[in-house]
């Protein structure tokens, strides 16, 4: 049985990525795609690697007859997204794709993101989407927020460690690498190919990044106290693709041997031999997430490796995880698609 | 029904990007997978890209059983293909992805090649294997030769000018930028990221490539006297991709209405609006071919620009759209992949 | 003795470039530094990289006091620079890197820029900057116009084959690859490291790209006649760099050996042996020109290639290189830096 | 004054950066280039971005004349170097960028490289070359070794704080992103541009990279008893530039102080403003390091950032620099050449 979806906010990368994804999914139909500056164009003119695909005109939001919609995917800006959100007939399954409902409480919502949440029974209401640790509640959940790309990176190679508590959750040092797309097809000095490329550097350090707001929701709600990690992105000349190398206290083996256990059946997380290293190639226009460990030379101290794609485990692939959870399917249907490589 | 197929040479990049598109190929199964230097070793080790899939050890080729086969592709070096094809079971379907049977004239491959052919009945037996324009002939072909990526992409912008005549074929200037994998996984000094990344630069200058045996054999073919064209390659620093600008003598409009009516009906060529010029960060990853035309000021004269993947339409993609041919399944199966953007 | 500089639009490449250049330059000082909309703020803080260099804050241009200042580079945007130049102190000696003093007739600045001069006079009088064809009159010169990147590219292999007669004038094809740089310091879609790198596509295509009008010029002064070329610009995803393959017909040798005889007592450019070819990878961020020659497997049809750095031979090293002149240095004073590699 | 040179090894990057920087130093003359395999070729033939310089021949190290020799630069691969250097002249100053003699002592080197040392007295009289903290030795040495890329860079980060005891020793985790020239121009699979491109990947993890041993001496040599740290370095794809990022536990403002107060009359380091991170896009080229200090929102803990090139101020700008000190001239002569950028 097909399902019709549609996409807000289609002209930036998580929504093109939704297209890419969606257009060789055997279940689902892209019934509108909206973007308010944009409306009127066809998406292949915006986005001229889509122009083989058969796709609805761009639209306003206000446009859309959500009538015979399943399911929305929101891939608005952030504080946008919630405004749009609310608005939206109150029956209708939403995966949103921006920062707007990660953060379950209102004060943590105020102090990372500057204001006020301006919907906050469904702030209340929206489900963590992080597949592999809320399952469940994705299933059935209505309203479900994908998370940061950069606090799903860390998350996979810590929420299992935190769990099983095999490392000290007060000595965790998060250091990832990140490519350009997250940021964006946005118009900023620093994201230009001349100022980009052929370098790398670090931003939003001193644990200022908002994505340390998921870190400590989600870490503090493992170990039952609140939990504190640093955590330092670095932009690198690559359009997809993050890596976290996660310093940890804790046994190498123990360490390894739990995240094996954790992930073992899990479809999309691969976690390679002990000592091994994983590469952001490796997963690159993937769903898959590829994670190593090695133990330290000074006994006690490991270090944990994540890689995988930001556009998609990290945002759009996921969400397209959680829909097919959603909609009843199985959680795999479209997403199987091997890595590009090179 | 599900056909079984056998990749030999899959540790290059060619057989990568074969297992790459068969892994979500409804009606494939790999079979088997030679690699002579890395028999015994698993795909996944040799590219852990492929990890996520249950793929059968690399084998030496003559440790394969041909019995339960279909059909073969093979992505030998050059030279070695000859002697390995005229060793396999002659009933057994091929597709060779090197240069050995792209050329139907001993003389010419003598010429290019620089020795003698080693099978020179198969030579003879081989179809072409640019799907557009030989797909009857690949439908009932036992063997069919890949062509040379450079070759496909100058063929696609000139092939339907030179049968409608509305070109001067001995006008014709191909200037082509190309990606680093065209090269394969070789360990030359020239393909380093170090000497290859932030610069560009012409190779096979003065009318040298091999590939131009290949513009000399169909074009003479089509114009019914031999025709030779210029042809320059450069190598920029991005690792897929083949950009062909084509200098034609000819009405730019006209040229344009003969392309658009060529490939009206094809499935994988997209012919932009007249004057759009295309990229080749559209079709990365995919097998579409977008082909743009534009007059130049001095009437007369116009510039025809090609874009495709050199990995997927001018090679693995190619051989696979010929193997749902040969195999009597639909040409598009399992090729529809979206272009990876960005 | 040394002179003393301004720069006019420091914040851009061109601007940031110069001063790099002058950096190291044994006998000019930098007086003054202009940026409207940075004015206040120090150059360190605009381009962290000069930021060990003791350089004026910068200004609005109307705070210069010009009085002991005795060159300017004008490196503002297009039809800015006219309008400030014309209101400099009339003595002053002006190199302008803009576009606005290449074309030396009104109707053909109309043409390529769309509008009327604003500076006739200034027009008029202003000597096209190529310094290898131009030095004795730019040695006197009180205004110099620096030339288009790619304009100069294609003018240095096709100039001397011109004055000696050795090409057809109306067979010549222009076709370029140029680094990202050239585009300057701009928010456009396009120059984003997610648009633009791993991936290749022309611009300016049909012979709409400004620097045409250079070629007409220029080329037309030598021939005597209307001359008109085919050029194409492609963008790569590098940097700096440009890299002219141009399609003649002629005779090979003759070409190689007119062009080494031109070039042989020139600091900058280098002929390299006939067949060989060069690379933007040798000349990066060096004043130095690579020309190569080859003759094509057709008799009677030859390839010349140019390489050289846009932001320094191409622009900012070009300016300095006149400026030397126009102080009355040895014109290789400061500009003899080694290309870096890699 | 001028000094007579020798390069050893002249064919490698080390080599042709020293080359590089040379050519416009104003008192080093260079007589002698080595490179075993290219003897008899010209510079300029191995590395055609040298060509407009009047080089002398590539030569066999045993047909060099030494007599007439004030310095040697020995570019050798590790090893080899060691046994080359005992059998130069005695007297002869030399300055080895090889890892040969950056280890005091004989278990040490035996440890991380894996063979007893050929030269055990050379080792003892070498001095470290980090010319910031060994200025005064250097001065005098007749055997200098140049450092680790890798262990300069978090030297300049840590070595000041370590001397002054604001930071925990126990506590410090060193994680690094360098380009890829730092390993040479050697033909490995993972050095390809189709391989490195678009991606990051860590190397050397658990504490294998042999640049441990370097901090490991340096580290408990200042403080007194034995100290080790965590160091994971990261492969990015960029050619040049190491990004050091390094958490330590100890006050932000503390930190930042002694940084800036350690370096205040350095001429080549640049500490700055507390909360500002660097970038290798701002040094690359040149021999300039940049340092930022950021405090965590831990109190107590604190990231600090060095950003340097890796072939400059990494090897061969420090080589140079060290020169200068040995021959008597003042430290910064023919190095204050400002960073490329973009």
């Amino acid at each position: 049985m097909t399902h019709s979806i549609a996409i807000l906010g289609a002209s930036g990368y998580t929504g093109a990525e939704l297209v890419r994804l969606i257009s060789t999914h055997p279940d689902l139909t892209i019934a509108a795609l909206s973007a308010d500056r944009k409306a009127g164009m066809a998406m292949g003119d915006v986005f001229p690697f889509l122009r083989h695909l058969d796709l609805p005109v761009l639209q306003r939001i206000e446009e859309i007859d959500f009538a015979g919609i399943d399911l929305v995917f929101c891939a608005l800006p952030h504080a946008t997204s919630q405004k749009v959100i609310k608005g939206l007939p109150s029956d209708l399954k939403v995966i949103d794709l921006s920062a707007d409902f990660r953060l379950r409480d209102a004060a943590a919502y105020e102090k990372w993101y500057g204001k006020p949440h301006d919907a906050r029974d469904l702030q209340a209401e929206a489900v963590y989407g992080l597949t592999e640790f809320y399952r469940d509640e994705i299933r059935g959940a209505r309203l479900v927020a994908g998370t940061g790309c950069n606090a799903a990176t860390g998350q996979y190679g810590l929420v299992p460690l935190l769990k099983a508590g095999v490392i000290d959750p007060d000595e965790i040092i998060i250091n990832l690498v990140t490519g350009v797309s997250g940021a964006g097809r946005s118009l900023k000095e620093h994201l230009l190919h001349a100022e980009l490329s052929e370098g790398a550097n670090p931003y939003g350090i001193g644990g200022t990044h908002r994505h340390l707001g998921e870190f400590d929701q989600e870490f503090s709600r493992i170990v039952g106290r609140p939990v504190s990690v640093q955590f330092t992105p670095h932009l690198a000349p690559m359009n997809r693709g993050i890596l976290a190398t996660i310093y940890v206290k804790g046994v190498g083996a123990d360490i390894h041997a739990t995240l094996a256990a954790a992930y073992a059946d899990e479809p999309f997380v691969q976690v390679l031999p002990f000592g091994a290293a994983p590469s952001t190639h490796d997963v690159r226009g993937s769903n898959f997430v590829h994670i190593g460990v090695a133990a330290d030379r000074q006994g006690g101290r490991a270090q944990v490796f994540v890689a995988l794609d930001n556009l998609t485990k990290g945002s759009s692939g996921q969400a397209l995880q959680n829909a097919n959870l959603m909609l009843g399917m199985p959680e795999t249907t479209g997403l199987m698609l091997a890595p590009l490589y090179p």
